[in-house]
């Protein structure tokens, strides 16, 4: 297959999830891109918890894969092919893929925040195919052209660190804030790194897991500390961002803040959270949660361009889309941070 | 006691609560202003569920009745005598008190966040003193003049409008929102008021006693819905502002926040609130406590002056000073809303 | 012609304008609604001063008239038929029209600021045709559903509405502010009306005409002052709103904000204004201009439809299509307010 | 003199200022620390640009220098007394100094707004003294612990750097931002390193001195622009600041905004600045002024610390009190970007 000045080929390699734990290559026609859509050769696939989850369980909640399912929603690739109506000048350039499609037209939508949008179709998001295939077909505007400072695997991590931007963002996070952050997993890390990014002084970081308190240390924290300690993580942060979803860490995180503290909660996790009503209400804190983000790739290009922030620090392991299988199950073992599937090759 | 032109008395009858359930009046020295303060001559004092409770159970929380407190924090008045430093010409001016002092150095209060100064000194909280008495000392920066149009009641009443103002404020409460509230007493009366002065279009009030929410009808209320109506009360609000402190109301008012929705949590209640995470997340709810209020006299006076809100309705009592016990216990029959204390009679 | 039940006839009248000053009825065949479009029957259509310097001088500034044209985009309808993915169900509906069609897709429209985007197609702006007709097509999102209480002509009103809104919310007009507008034209009654419906408690409202100025305390004014007036407007209002384009009323404006003041310009003038620098830094006053509005529909239909404002003061004459002249024409006579044109008649 | 353990001496050499162009040194009373005040022995003062113009003309605008007036505003030293009320534990840490006393009881300090109080006490503003002295007295509150990282002189240009700090949060300069700053004197250049702490990804910096542009690029720009360059300085940044009260610089810094852009006017200039009315509107930009700032040591210590901001480059000289005429007069040479005079020399 030889894409860009040749065009496309007119089959391409998929990895398509048919039910909790099976995995299989296939052959699939290339897409072609509609009006206002551009093809994009695929180059990195980051793997996301939500790519395992459906992997193991064969759904997140209501979404339940019930057809063939394409996984993989953290995309950067190059434009292979122009639909009508898209500047023929865009094939070639290298892009970043945001995954998901807004409908442009609601009330969410024309108020700014498309991540609400009702209609959204989200990459690997049933049924809605995501990236894991040479090829994948997006709207033209959710592809954004990349410096050459922003590499692919690093293009494809601007979707995590798009998580890390929106939490950031609504946790108001700014010059000399002192943040605490529970859990260093990928969303973690990239928060701490947002968070110094964005001016941040004070920045802990709580985990369980050594080699993930050392991998906060090298990505923006100021402070690791183990979530188990019953000191606690301290007090009067200004912003509290839960990236774990573990309930004592978010009781322990919205106790640790100052009076007008917000707190946001990011990671996934029991249906309810139980909060001190008083704490809440003595302090005047703010407690919001946070689904993906709106608008964040241009920053997120540009602090990854300008070194503001290092993604490519996370990257623990490469792989074929042959070994997708073993690239969903390497997430689970300790010296994996974020693992890449380059479609390619 | 002829107070004005002649200056006050040397002392005064006040209602001093000594411990649970006993209230004594008695005659105490009338203080004399210091610098920057003023006296005020109390005229209306309104009765507030913390008033009561002190009165029932000595306490509140970690604020413990351990020697004699006068309770009402709810004032209005006329300057009697200027302190050093404070222009005389204000001697004779009607004023509404606000009953809190702050410390004006902490950084809370240079960020204009006082109500969350840890030294604020407020009215009827242990140790400091409130107003039933026939006269109090305040900074004359807390006391504000009034226009013809704002009766003493009415004025005694700009301390709970303020809390509506505040907690209005914190939900963005805005022209055009959906607003609900949970809870129709003196509170959440004051809080559909200020919804509908601020452009509130749907206000939906719910309660479970007929006539407070036929009260709400009457205080800006365009639904009055009983909060045991197992359809709950309905969908995709604006705000939502909880000023009834029961758990069923707090999640049935999350429940029926519109996307990007805000909680703004009022009412004190038990020591935790459980909340429905998957839905502050997938709806970027945002949910905060409020404590008190800061910088709302003004507009509370103008609201009051201008009649966007009418505070005449909610008084439902007057009291003496000797009738204090009465008064407080008054609030929990039916047909009250808000007793007034006036010690000058 | 029987729109409805028995759908639209083929063809329509229409007024259309050829140059400046040369305005014509014609008959046009009945467009047909695409894909996400509906049909509009145009019940209302508000003139309004940007009709009539299309009409006088065939241009608005880089906007020129170069083929033929029709005015008209305050609307209010009748949905006559749905284009293909809209629900039947509408049809019949009656129903405001947002006069402007972003597309969606760019940083502006994404970011919620639709009213920026560089692509905006809106009614009456060359080379868009407007709604001096009998029917038009709109986006189906952009007609809004109507309440018995809101009547055909104050839903065409909802567009200057919605200028008032948004310029109020950009100057942050709230409970218990204090508001200076300057000009008592339609806009700057709208928003008088609609600063007394967010809680504004003072609002003075400046022109040299004295019959706006009595229109002004008919629509929300609490002072109407002269403009010529040498004393000012007087001090310390905490926003102020341009609706007159008249550099000196911008001056002396600016000139009576108070501390952290903010100064909306709403009103179209010379090419420059001249503000005085060091005012603006030792008030830290904040200064902007207004571009039309986003996401406003609902709020003015709320407001309409609760009598929070009263849009029906503001019409001071009514005319057929065959009177468009005319109407266009009456807006330069002291007692207009707001004409309009009812193609229907 | 030996401050500290052994206390201060009774005498201080000051640095007087008796009308435009005479500086003199005497031998005043070291003053007494009042309650809640601390005796702060000075370790270093930066010259500001006003310093030098209350040199040069014995005023600025209606601050005028009519009795001997000790200048120096930017203040760094040890607590070398504690006054009553005042923890003694304080007395040998090292501090920076916020000059600038504000009421705390007025509508703006109780805002959160103190840098706009009218009754604000600012150090070398007639009549009150700054800080070329070997002791001051300051309101303890005002004197912030310093952690070992941020040295004297750093400690003294926190006050600048609270400029930057402000007026990049007025510009709401954040993660991905571009931001264009006007003059690359000491404002601009701690603007530009605000910028960057903050995450700004496109700085550019625009002056006509060769030499500053250079030191632009030291400084956080990632662009150094010829201020009379005819292309200008490009487009659609985020915001503008001006450091240069230019008003070639104001005009094209406005020019340069993207639609929503925010400009910020630091630098002092002309009476009046002339803005283009059409272009705030149809981008709807907005333009505010500062005036010093609020709340920002905390986060410029932290800024200073961390080494998010590096100060130290700033500075290219250091003089005695004998020398702080030299010192004011080294401000206008080609090499100088900051002064610095030591007292305790």
């Amino acid at each position: 297959m030889t894409p860009g000045a040749s065009g496309p080929a007119a089959t391409m390699r998929v990895s398509v999830l048919h039910e909790a734990g099976r995995l299989e290559l296939a052959d699939w026609p290339v897409p072609a891109p509609g009006p206002g859509e551009v093809l994009v050769e695929v180059r990195s696939v980051g793997v996301c918890g939500s790519d395992v989850h459906y992997f193991q369980h064969g759904r997140i909640g209501d979404f339940v894969v019930r057809s063939p399912l394409v996984l993989g929603h953290e995309v950067s690739g190059r434009i292979a092919a122009a639909g009508p109506g898209v500047d023929e000048g865009r094939v070639g350039s290298r892009v970043a893929v945001e995954p998901g499609a807004a409908c442009g037209a609601c009330a969410q939508c024309k108020a700014g925040r498309y991540n609400l949008c009702p209609d959204m179709r989200f990459f690997a998001t049933p049924p809605v195919d995501g990236a894991l295939a040479q090829y994948v077909v997006v709207r033209a505007d959710l592809a954004f052209d990349l410096p050459g400072a922003v590499s692919d695997d690093d293009a494809a991590l601007l979707e995590p660190l798009s998580v890390g931007i929106w939490a950031t963002g609504k946790a108001r996070v700014t010059a000399g804030s002192s943040v605490l952050i529970a859990g260093a997993g990928p969303i973690g890390l990239v928060a701490a790194q947002v968070a110094r990014a964005r001016g941040a002084t004070t920045i802990a970081v709580t985990d369980i897991a050594p080699h993930r308190l050392a991998a906060a240390l090298r990505n923006g924290a100021t402070m690791a500390l183990d979530a188990r300690d019953p000191a606690g993580p301290g007090q009067d942060f200004d912003a509290f961002l839960d990236c774990s979803g573990a309930p004592a860490a978010i009781s322990a995180g919205i106790g640790a803040l100052a009076p007008a503290g917000r707190a946001v909660l990011v990671g996934m996790g029991p249906d309810e959270v139980t909060l001190p009503l008083g704490r809440l209400q003595q302090r005047e804190l703010t407690v919001t949660g946070t689904f993906r983000y709106a608008n964040t790739w241009p920053a997120a290009i540009g602090l990854a361009a300008s070194g503001a922030v290092d993604l490519s620090g996370l990257v623990t392991g490469r792989f074929g889309l042959a070994q997708a299988e073993q690239a969903l199950r390497s997430t689970t073992e300790p010296g994996t941070i974020k693992s890449i599937i380059e479609p390619w090759r």
